[in-house]
């Protein structure tokens, strides 16, 4: 099974420029060829090419599933763009195949890199959206500032990933007991400890993430996992 | 804390030509500074560089610490490699920060990939080993045919990542209960149906991670945090 991404497929059915491109140039489709196409907001829609032109290729759409996410609760990572660009574009990957429903890019007091091309993100998001079948995007934001996100009302389990002996180290997978959940992922030089009080007086708990020391996108990966691993089971 | 791996540490108290390079041309240390040596068989060593060369620095031992994993399970990760040797090296560096005892690399009948540059991954697994603090160095193997590990004896939790109709699906988080775990991951190809056969008629249970069609690493990584989020609650 081969998914495109078209956010306007039912209006127009067409694919967009880089999807047309994808499916006649790359993967060299006909027209006839069955092809599943998802608008992102949870539709994936069963289609039948009629022109393969790999910059606007049009299809009929010959029948519509709507397809909610698997995992019934909301999950946020707030992550400190780390140095290496790489890295970051590696973990949007891995979270979208893994679920995520929104990844934030957070300046924190301690980031080295305050910025970060969200488009390229966005491009590696849809097609890891893709790959793995999904019929939701996930939303890619920010650079949004530390305190920004602190402000803002989320309802749900809140956390930062922290450990020092300011604080007693929680597990997340002990103390994240399912349904609505974000994540904070400080930078490398991690969070200030103005930035920790601020986030603790808020409702944001410090945890850690298994035994050891991870890379920030480790870090990431392992709470979007666990957060999966303690909230599907209670979900279903 | 700064982390250095060699194997031979108590018997010559030298460090090797790569981190003897790493520690003096590219961290700059020098005589009289302290720094942390692990053997990679749970020891780490505390140490006073005495001559700071970048071929062969030698150290004094001033103390030394047994460390043994916070898990206290075996952990085994078989995984046919991907086209894509990069992904390799990527998963092998997260699943040593993340903790894993074993990676093996498979050879199945549908891989497209039979071998792979072990000591590159080993020089990744090292470097991770020594970024996440651990002294037990992951054992890097293979590549193994799929029938000699499905033969050799492994008392545990054995499963490999697999869909298909022809058996329920059955999660990972829901059937692991914690204790000594092996997971296999099949090439891009997927694991074909005779081996699965194989597979399951050794004990072994087809199971999938999480609910969406995840890359073979991604698939892997999936399966090593899972573990630790299930077992490692058990463990403690």
């Amino acid at each position: 099974m081969i998914q495109f991404y078209a956010p306007e497929i039912a209006a127009t059915g067409m694919l967009p420029e880089t999807e047309s491109g994808h499916c006649c140039r790359v993967l060299r489709m006909k027209e006839g060829e069955h092809i599943f196409v998802t608008d992102g907001l949870g539709h994936r829609y069963e289609c039948i090419i009629l022109e393969a032109n790999p910059k606007h290729t049009s299809v009929e759409i010959i029948a519509m599933e709507k397809i909610s996410p698997w995992w019934g609760f909301r999950l946020e990572l707030c992550v400190a763009p780390s140095k290496n660009a790489d890295r970051m574009e590696w973990l949007v990957e891995k979270a979208v195949e893994i679920g995520v429903d929104r990844i934030v890019l957070m300046k924190c007091s301690r980031s080295e890199r305050k910025t970060l091309r969200t488009d390229r993100l966005e491009k590696i998001a849809i097609s890891a959206m893709n790959q793995s079948l999904k019929t939701n995007r996930t939303l890619i934001e920010g650079p949004v500032s530390f305190n920004e996100l602190i402000e803002d009302r989320f309802s749900g389990f809140k956390c930062l990933g922290y450990c020092d002996d300011a604080y007693p180290l929680k597990s997340f997978a002990q103390e994240y007991k399912g349904g609505d959940v974000r994540i904070m992922i400080g930078p490398e030089g991690d969070f200030s400890p103005d930035e920790v009080i601020v986030a603790v007086n808020n409702g944001y708990m410090p945890v850690t993430f298994g035994g050891s020391r991870l890379r920030l996108e480790t870090a990431a990966l392992y709470s979007a996992v666990a957060a999966h691993v303690v909230g599907d089971k209670l979900d279903n």
